[in-house]
């Protein structure tokens, strides 16, 4: 298929390259010449705007840094909608607030191409290994147009509902994960203040009321899960500022719906916090040291 | 086996009628009448005090309402310490403090008396069907001879360490649940605002990092889970003035110890707010409402 | 002098009228007609749009709702910056965020109009009154051309430094005040339970370390200050949606500059809460009802 | 007058050097025998037990660091209780939990002493210089007798409701001002992230909603009061430490009375972190480090 692909960061890149590697034929944008030339390389044809990018594809796929980026790039003067064909199938799978992903996919629509939002997650790793999970909000018909090519992106094609539900299940999600993350640390903290092994408290929790994702699969403190940040000194997981950002949409959405969110406004000013310290580039897990006394 | 039983509350009454139902011979001990009557006509033996309830007993197991309780039952002019003999085991399956938990076996190691904290999860409906978790903090000698007595009243005996560590494991198990439970309560909501459906963002996070046993097991908002109290009305699972009561000794072990809980802190001041309002009664999981607009 | 003024809501029609009483020729747009011509009837004169309301003004003034407006007003096709003259002083009176003031002004600046943030405080009684205090961000040459313009609506007009700085000073005060006021709620509301007279520990409190406007001015418990929203229901002050517009910037703006603000990040949501529940429209005092038992 | 003055601490032992100098004869009572033999250079008398203490004085007054304290110092078998005569009114200045405070008082009024709660603020300085501020729980009798003598210790002398009402005023005070010196530190904070002057700022918060004590006599930005702690490296004040008692004793008292304290168990937890990381002893205004990127 010919698919215009746009944005090659440290997502958009390998999520590319798989596509190169399931034989489609790819017009390439981006503002990095570097990445454009080593997908040119791989067999991409490179494109001079979203526009031209656009015009003779039949399908096309974003996947940029903010909304900002994807109101430009699709809603611009040389901007995706300029150059794409009615009819076209079109997605978008930036991580971005749900109310841009509607008001862009209603221009979309409103001259006739259906648009999907669908963020991922998985990271980087998932995107070069070709297992993200997209979150796909979009109508039964787009989503089953879409389904196989973002499978070759993927391992979990989940459809959450109509445009802007995928975005919704990433934030609702992510709110959450960052309120546990800092729950399971402040139970292992206090658990070891108090005196007991931190390794038999996350099994108790891990096979009681407590279980979560944060304890049993990713657990903050060092020693306790191998494989886990917490074993490598909290590098290479999923960044606090990616955290911080996907808090930053969740309680801005939530504000924008009137909706309170207590504990995750005070997840993201703890993230804040961490970020403030300067550790907003390690992985998110390190919010345990918050709860330590420092060494 | 002749067990000391004293303490025959909700949870107290059908874990002593199952040690009957196990062949025990019952020495009694509480300040209802009835319930020892009812007790008494199982075949259990009504004692006069705490004291007298230990004297000729091979085990000498409490189950009492808080930490003032056990001090008293314990170490009062008629408290089992005054009457239990040297050598004899003993365990309290009380929800109390740690330190309580400490001074309590230090008191009992003194006059030779080994003594475990082993506090319980599952509810009133475990306690009646034996299907309790006990978190138990002994010595490796004391566990092994619990261990039988305790499988006839519950289903998971977890040794967590020394005495006082059952206690750790209880409060910081409840602190994260408490937490989580709020979690998915503001994910839950938040979601339901912005317009996805609600099963679907609950199957999303379940397969997803937000996983945990409040969203996939006890998933506060109606009709996700049908067994769950949200599809009953908030009746009849964990009392929110019980999570209120667990919140509270976790928040003051975190404050004796120097180590902050800001998250747990915060979950505390919500379902006080809940119990204020008047729906302390109700499951915990219907903090949920605090997300909802009133109807 | 010859003014144009733009924006003419509950804040803006009552500033423009103080300045019609004061001499001032005014070029008035707005998109409710009816103010249009209530302000004509009182001498002003009715422009077609923002560009022709500065083409011949002197002096221009704005005052509108949110960032957005700000936007489109200033740099639209039809904005003032598409009218005013090279040399002209301006001002935007608006209360939004210090990115966008800045952002405005550099646009501004770039075809020689020297541009002030001078958000007020004070509400619609002090626009009437004239009695608005002006916080101020301009260089010292453009606050002294604005000061007596801006003393014809105001009494207190406050230099606050570079432009942007006006914005800053509102936010960071209102971020104070949103949190004070619940703090002297939490203290009223526990003193009352606890059973002190509630007269007296404002009194204490007003007299020692706690001392604050939102306790000795606007206290929020009945019966403590005649002249505060508390002894009228809780109406006629600052409401509560006013108080989340301005913690909404507050917290945006932190979160822009990877600045924490725990508490009031809290508070914002405590005031969403107060929303969710229908009560937006009461004074921010009101929140003391999330501390009270429901009657 | 002869006076029975038991428990001589950093505050004790100021406050009875006052009333020595004042011409009253002093039975002392205290744990360490180095401030007992400087008292008694001065003229005082040393006893051997609070009892002793208690046998032939006028007025009883007892200034203890905690709780327990005060339980074993009245209530103990060598306790005042157990040596005061009938009709001598007595007075516990120590900073305690109001139910404890009525309790100790009611065993009193059991064998005809009227006994009142006082606790002060003005830390040592003000004990020295007898500048306290006493808040004082009594009958309007016991007041008026204890009033001229507490003028001999303290400035001011503040009567708040029968006993009990003293602990509950300083307690809802120090609550609300553990919010407020957060409130202020966020706010100081963010203004200088987003780049207004702090003094600039400062000024215009100590003139408008915001004004508040912790802003305008004890401002946490170091170089906007000369005479606060922040500018003397926060030391000298009032320590964390001591926040943290208060704020534990106010949440403490919150939990028990059903009461929500949101934002001061927040401030609570912040304070918590602040003396993990080992900045307890520094003044309480320190907590806007928490604020500032680390040096």
């Amino acid at each position: 298929m010919k698919i215009a692909f746009i944005g090659l960061g440290n997502m958009g890149a390998p999520m590319a390259r798989n596509l190169l590697k399931a034989g489609h034929q790819l017009n390439l944008f981006d503002l990095n010449q570097a990445v454009l030339q080593e997908l040119a390389g791989l067999g991409g044809s490179i494109s001079t705007s979203p526009r031209a990018a656009a015009e003779d594809s039949e399908l096309v796929i974003t996947m940029l840094p903010a909304a900002a980026h994807v109101r430009s790039v699709w809603l611009g003067d040389d901007g995706v909608l300029a150059g794409i064909a009615h009819g076209t199938p079109a997605v978008d799978c930036s991580t971005i607030d749900p109310q841009t992903a509607r008001d862009v996919a209603a221009a979309a629509a409103r001259q006739g191409v259906a648009m999907a939002d669908a963020p991922v997650s998985g990271g980087t790793g998932g995107a070069a290994a070709g297992t993200l999970t997209f979150m796909v909000g979009a109508s039964a018909e787009l989503f089953a147009i879409l389904q196989p090519v973002l499978a070759q992106m993927g391992r979990n094609i989940v459809h959450c509902g109509e445009v802007g539900t995928g975005q919704i299940a990433k934030i609702c999600n992510n709110l959450l994960l960052g309120i546990s993350m800092i729950g399971v640390s402040e139970a292992m903290a206090l658990g070891d203040a108090l005196g007991i092994d931190t390794k038999v408290l996350a099994g108790i929790i891990n096979s009681s009321t407590g279980r979560c994702w944060s304890s049993d699969t990713y657990n903050p403190w060092p020693g306790v899960i191998e494989t886990a940040p917490a074993a490598r000194g909290y590098t290479g997981g999923f960044g606090a500022e990616l955290m911080l950002k996907d808090l930053g949409l969740a309680t801005e959405a939530a504000r924008q719906a009137h909706q309170p969110v207590v504990l995750g406004a005070v997840a993201q000013q703890l993230y804040q916090a961490m970020s403030l310290r300067g550790e907003g580039g390690m992985d998110f897990s390190a919010i345990v040291n918050s709860y330590r006394k420092p060494t």
